[in-house]
């Protein structure tokens, strides 16, 4: 039998992949357009990194295994645990505030069911070593530029953003005890899928009062100086404050947030917040910082819904059409003069009949055939417009490698290839 | 004490990471010119695929465990094995020559010793469903544009050239059987490193013929068309016949090269050649296969000790200098639409002395500093080279979220950006 890939694990045909890549491109251009950074750390980490970040009960989710060293290891589920490690242990080497991201493959061990998978890849944002909120409106615009670039819009998604500090105030105000603050967050998160007989019975005696502001889209200082900003940069018809956002995880501090296309049918797209006390939990290094993920399985289903799937086209802009084998080392000589210059070419890496070559040309979706036959002793050769379907001769030079025509040939270097 | 990176794992800090993309980028423009597509699949995959390409010795320089569904897992140690399970799974569906490349990240479980790694990327790329030597001259002419676009000639390294067929013809010309090959072709793969007595004592009755087939550089019609070709794209000086050049590997089967750096300072810099057996022996589809791949290890190096090490160049086109914080609003719809408009905009997060700013855009590298103040009311703003030290004042417009200024921005979208 033959092989296959290990279930909830991607091939990435070329088709597959011009998709992903399209999608990593923006990411990394609207990422280094805001002043961010790219950095990287290794898929596999002790499993205790991440022990100590979410405690024991993590362990059951993660890919982790025994290495041959019998050192516990997990292959990386998130990657703000390597950011932290990474950035406390040489933070003092870096102006603050550090603009960095990164486009990690990320793993878990799910229950293999069906479509479930157990990997993805996820593009990470971090502004680390400044408290000001600043910060926030930085990271949130920075996160709706880059649905803008795959051409969404506020009709297609909406960004729920709430504060964590907001409920701390409230519980304190209320003298509940710091231990029973996960506790109450954990059923703000839960309530959009519970019942709400079930909601008010875990917030008690509290449950009018949590429910009134969350209704009434209650804010505070914080949120409203980032809801102010943010509508001075023309973004409020994306924002909505929603005191539910709390991001499950235990180690958010400040304002968070979480992205979901308006239909609701798909899970969240991408989430985030602020996170102060991670870095010095992981490598005793105080740093405030925040950030988000991003997948790429949610927004290339949605964007797949919406008919607007990201793709790198990329085509020969040049196929060169061999006449006749004495001219394969003459048409050789023009590919490598094309390509030195910028453009990409291909042509039949075995003898062929020109029709045939011809064709191979249009399947590939080339713009220009340039036919080489004896006319090439005399620098010319037969130029043919694709898509316009017009052919001319057009004369050529070769120097120091690279190649010029006359006329010049109507198409920018890598323009075949930009998607 | 603080966690620190697995032993043999890299971290990427913006700096390394940052050649580490150009190099990426250089091996990704190069391919795609040739008209490669990328590919990509799974980190992991099952032991027994490399068990059945390379027997049962291979597992021990592999990074393989159990997973927690108690199947025998490796870290993906070469991406020839994917390939070929990907390739034959669906190579109906695509026009042949498939022409595909990835840059995968590969697993080994070195003994962890000073500076040994325990992963590297590599680039691959290789040509599936073509028997005709075309398809090695593409393939070589490739891997050496590559080392042309990193800034190297044929005075820095060098394509060490066979074929496996010669010898195979050489000794089933002598009736040596096929099952004594594999022994003969070891011999010669570790006669540069070894004692020349030793290598005679090998080589046997055979030894003289041997020697001097190796030293004459010997070439068989197989080789001379190459050769030829190779010649008449002007990549001559690139190319050495060199028989002792087997790859070690079991599975090449016709022409196979070495990339080595002139000074011998460094390992191989890349290495391939013909496949033909394996995509059948993986997924039992007959396939004809040939590729190569480079690591990002040794090339580095060499392109270090040179004075060559890529870098992409990453700066703001633009800082904002924010002269008062009742400006901060104006300044962010600014940077909003320079961003949209392709540039890269920074400006500082927490409110700070004018004089700071300025400092912080130098530190930076900007190329502009815009300062926001009264004048911007009036759609004005002061306009600072920071390289040329010159300031004016321009007059802008947004419109459609997008700006523009009068004068023009001597500056075009991306600029900053590109290495």
């Amino acid at each position: 039998m033959p092989f296959q890939n290990l279930p909830g694990f991607r091939d990435f045909y070329p088709e597959e992949c011009s998709v992903r890549e399209a999608l990593f491109e923006v990411w990394r251009k609207t990422a280094e357009r805001y002043g961010f950074e790219r950095y990287d750390g290794p898929p596999l980490e002790l499993l205790d990194l991440y022990r100590k970040k979410s405690g024991d009960e993590i362990v059951g989710q993660l890919y982790n295994f025994k290495d041959k060293g019998d050192r516990e290891i997990a292959l990386r589920p998130e990657m703000t645990p390597t950011l932290a490690r990474m950035a406390g242990a040489r933070q003092r080497e870096f102006k603050k505030p550090m603009k960095w991201y990164a486009i990690p493959q990320l793993f878990r061990y799910e229950r293999a069911q069906r479509g479930r998978l157990r990997e993805h890849f996820q593009w990470n944002c971090d502004i680390l070593g400044e408290e000001s909120l600043g910060a926030e409106v930085e990271l949130i615009a920075l996160l709706i530029e880059s649905f803008e670039k795959l051409g969404l819009t506020s009709k297609d998604i909406v960004v729920r953003v709430s504060d964590r500090e907001f409920w701390s105030e409230f519980l304190r105000a209320k003298s509940i005890p710091e231990e029973q603050h996960y506790e109450f967050f954990q059923a703000l998160d839960k309530m959009e899928r519970e019942d709400p007989e079930k909601t008010r019975e875990k917030l008690g005696p509290l449950a009018d009062e949590v429910l009134q502001a969350i209704e009434s889209r209650a804010t505070n200082a914080r949120l409203r100086e980032v809801l102010d900003r943010l509508t001075a940069l023309g973004l409020k018809d994306y924002i909505e404050v929603d005191l539910r956002i709390v991001r499950g995880l235990a180690y958010y501090t400040g304002v968070v947030f979480e992205v979901h296309d308006r239909e609701r049918q798909f899970r969240a797209i991408a989430g985030g917040g602020r996170y102060d006390g991670l870095v010095e939990l992981i490598s005793g290094v105080k740093l405030p910082a925040l950030g988000f993920g991003m997948g790429d399985v949610v927004i290339l289903e949605l964007l797949k819904d919406l008919g607007k799937q990201p793709k790198r086209i990329k085509r020969p802009g040049v196929f060169l059409v061999i006449s006749d084998e004495a001219f394969r080392d003459d048409a050789l000589r023009m590919a490598g003069a094309l390509r030195k210059s910028g453009y990409a070419v291909e042509y039949s890496l075995a003898p062929a009949k020109v029709g045939k070559q011809f064709q191979v040309a249009e399947e590939k979706g080339a713009l220009f055939a340039l036919v080489v036959d004896a006319q090439i002793e005399e620098g010319r050769c037969g130029l043919k417009d694709l898509h316009a379907r017009r052919q001319e001769d057009v004369a050529f030079q070769i120097s120091n490698g690279r190649i010029t025509f006359q006329p010049a040939l109507p198409l920018a270097p890598d323009e075949s290839l930009i998607g």
